[in-house]
This record gives structure tokens, sequence and C-alpha cells, in this order.
């Protein structure tokens, strides 16, 4: 099933998609008690789910805009950096990493940092640029994974059990920031840096750990990867970061990025405005945003 | 002002507080249309002030349990790193510092990452000790900073009018996760490692400029300084987090921790169970929370 949230005669719906007729139904016409945000349909779609079998012919989606699917998380967003081999090593020998080992080319264990929800942008709207604190940007293309129900100590046999669906997620970057500041957060976090959609797509339609990753700026081809090269696979994700923290449904986990980043590049390739960075993620949906003012 | 978050009779309310008669009056007596937690306060202070003059005897705090002031921040908690002179070298000399460059002593720019709102605990609430995932327990006194009103791209000159108040914080860490993860996320994370409190004291009453912090464990005074010691101070702090990311009302951002933690010392001295961590920051408040099972 896919899942969008969608702005209607200026309201904000979530509904029920059928990206083939181009159609949607909002969920509040298939539940009648429903009446919540994305956050709120993960929390409660066991209880939802037989009820959301589309009904009728459903509404043109040129009627809606696409908003991000989860456009207002509760906490910020966990990220992970460094999680292809051949992004970790062409970011170890870019010089922007502040936190490498020298000669290390993955890392030991899961490197996590956060976006905050201001972050979040969807399809189609265009990035700012932030000139006023940074003149080199970058994009990451990331399968964004997002958690189904609350649980501490989950176990990797168990881990795929917690996964609501998957989204794509470009995981804006200010590289002068992220160096400068050593802790990634700042420069990951400017506001706008976190375009997210258009789809939640649920996990029974994709095999998250085994799906290709690609991403092109202005039609040229720059990532190209699949999920089975992750180094820290989903799984492993989910029971590092749920040995200590609980999660909870709705949580997203935006799962790293492969090689082919603009600090890939010798001399590297920033982004400048009027750039249209596409990331297509197979199965879930293909999320476009062009670089603003 | 001091306000606190209180649970009267099983149920949570925020209060104007006189710690010296020991009594408190909940906001919604005296001003009745309000109905909302710590952050909806800070945010509509401007409209209510007039009205949060406390009237009659007041209730006996003995009465209450004193939660965490803010206790469901709407974002990640923002923490700086490495903001004491004394704490930067003794952090770089004890080898936990994953992102620290050769040599260097202070960092550049403000180092800053996050903390869910998971982590937030209120005073006298026992540390959970994470047995199964970490062995190296530390504690952080430091000065939390809580935002007023809206604002970005706020200079120094104008930051502390974005100031609401105060409270105490106790920057809880496991260093092993903290050096084992490179990013410093996760090690700071743990569900519960934010101890808060026990006041959120308003901006009118404190220079938070120039008070005093200090720390003791089981009694024995290790960490004292005064915030003017501070390397990026908080107008400096507010106008770099503001540059690129929108604040908000009930931001609260932790400024950092004086010399005197526990991997400054050789060897390291680790919390154990038992242990009491005790805060104290002049005009501000007095935190204690002892780690537990």
């Amino acid at each position: 099933m896919k899942l969008a949230n969608l702005r209607v005669d200026g309201t904000a719906l979530v509904a029920v998609v059928d990206t083939d007729k181009a159609v949607f139904w909002p969920v509040s016409a298939l539940v009648s008690e429903f009446d919540g945000d994305m956050v709120q349909l993960v929390q409660f779609f066991v209880k939802f789910k037989g009820d959301l079998r589309p009904r009728g012919e459903g509404r043109p989606l040129s009627e809606a805009t696409v908003l991000a699917p989860i456009d207002q998380p509760r906490r910020n967003i966990f990220c992970v950096g460094k999680n292809y081999h051949e992004h970790a090593a062409e970011f170890q020998n870019s010089g922007f990493d502040s936190s490498a080992k020298d000669g290390e080319h993955a890392p030991e264990a899961p490197v996590v940092f956060t976006k905050p929800a201001s972050t979040v942008i969807g399809p189609g709207v265009k990035i700012p640029r932030h000139v006023d604190v940074t003149s080199q940007l970058d994009y990451e293309a990331e399968l964004g994974v997002v958690i189904g129900k609350a649980g501490r100590g989950i176990k990797k046999a168990d881990a795929m059990d917690y996964v609501f669906g998957y989204t794509v997620i470009n995981d804006f970057t200010a590289r002068d920031l992220q160096k400068l500041h050593r802790q990634w957060f700042i420069g990951k976090s400017l506001d706008g840096f976190c375009p997210m959609g258009p789809y939640l797509v649920t996990a029974d339609e994709v095999d998250g750990q085994n799906i290709d990753v690609k991403c092109w700026v202005n039609g040229e081809l720059r990532q190209n990867s699949n999920t089975k090269q992750l180094i820290f696979d989903i799984p492993t994700l989910i029971e590092t970061l749920s040995a200590g923290i609980e999660l909870q449904p709705g949580d997203v986990i935006a799962t790293g990025t492969p090689a082919g980043v603009g600090i890939g590049f010798n001399p590297p390739k920033f982004l400048q405005k009027g750039d249209v960075i596409r990331i297509e993620i197979e199965n879930v949906g293909v999320l476009e945003n062009e670089v603003g003012e």
C-alpha cells in the first residue's frame, strides 16, 4: 500500500494512493473515526488496516499537492553516516570527515546523528541555499525506514517486524559546516535540508534490504547502488538504535548514502541554484527537488 | 519567577513556585484560559505574564512531585560539546574524543549534537544504567538555556532577548558508546540520559552569563566553574544555531560542561550503581539523581 500526505483545497490529509491510476482516497473517508496525521496512522495502522481498502474510483492526484509523508516527525530523524563501503572511502578521502580515524575506511559501528523536523520538505519544494552560512551544498540519496511499533532491545532476527514502510530521503548537507562544527548536526540540519517522499510504501510491498538507490543531478547519474551494499543493514541499525533507545511508531531512520556525492569528485561538485536532484528508489518512489534561493 | 512542572494527585500541571516558602500555585488557577504544558506556557508567556502573580498562600510543594520542567521537548535538545577550555583539554587528553584533531584543544566553532526527548527525566529519578550496552557512565553538569520566542538569523547583540530562562541539566553520557559510534548521538541518547530540573527560572532572575556551575559525586566536588568560562558564550551559541535553524519557543540548549568529568581523571572515574550526582547552578537550582538499575 502507498500512503501519502496530501494538501487538497488548502487542507492536509493522509490518503491511500494508487500511483498507476493516479488517484487517492482520503483515509478519513475510509475509516470514519480517523482524524490524525501520518504518524498517528502508522501508530494505529493495525486497527485500521482492514478498512483501508479503496472504495470507489478515488479522486485524481492532480487535484492534490504531495507533501512529505512524515512532515512532522515527533523527534529528530535518526541518520546513519558512512554506511556504504565506497561512500565511506570517498568521504574519508575527501578531507571533509571530521571524525575519521586515519586510514579507517569503514566504521566499526553505525555512525548516527540527527536532523530536526524543521528540515523536512516535500517533493518539488525548493531546497533553501542558506547562502549566508554555506557555499558547499551536497546531496545524499537514502532509503528512509519508518518504524511501525514501539520497541527496545530489538534483536536483528525480529527487527524487520518493526519496519512499517519506506520512503525516499535526500540527506542534504552543508559540507563546510559539517566539517567546521566537527559533530555533523549543524551541517545536516539547516531548515529545509531533508527533502522526503513522495510516498510511504508499506513494508509488504518492498524488500528494503535489496533495492536499487539511484540519484541524478541535472540528469547526470551520480549515485547507483543497492541496499544490499549497506555496511550495517536495516536489522543491525534497528538492533543498535533500540539497544538503549526505545523506538516509537513514526520514527524515521535515514539509512545512509552510497558513493557518488559531490565531495566524492576531485574537485568536489557542489550544488548551485537551479540544480535538480532526482532520487529514485526501486518500488518506493522518485523524489525530485531543485536548489532554490 | 520560578516555574515547575509538577505531578499532584496523579496529574501533571505547570506551576509558579516560591522555593523559600516551599509553596506553589498552579498556572491554571491563576490564568483560567491556560490548559497547556510548559512549552505552551513559554510560548504564550507574554500574554499570561501579568496574571501569573501568586494569589493566596499557595499549596505546599511537599504535596507535589517535581518533574523535569520541560519533560516533553518538541524536538531533540541541542547540546554543545567541549565548550569550556579545561574540559576541552581533559576530553582531548582522555582519548575518548572521536572527533578531535591532533593537538586541538579548543574547537574552532560550537560542536553541536542532540539528545531526544526520551532522555529527559526529573529530579530524584534514578538514571538507568543500561548495563547491556555500556560500562562507562559519566556525568556532565550543564546550564540549560530555554528559548522563549521563535527566531532565525539572531545576532549576538539581540540573542539574550530570546532566552526565556534557565534550568539545570546533567548531560549523562556512555563514554564507550560515544567513542565507538564516532558521532556522539548514541552515547548521549540512551533512555533516561538527560536529568533536568528542578525549576525553569525566568531570565530576569539570573545572569546566565556569569553563574557558578558545580557538581558533586557522592559529596565530592568534581566540577566547579562559572559560565563566564564558556568558550562560546550563550549569545554566540544562539547566533550560530539560529543562522540556519529557526529556533522555537521551548527549545532547550545544553551549553556544555566544565572540567572535572569522570574521564578527566587518570584512571577514569566511571559511575557505579548507587552513585549520587548533585549539580548546583547558582540561582537556578540543585539537581540530584542517583545511578539506578
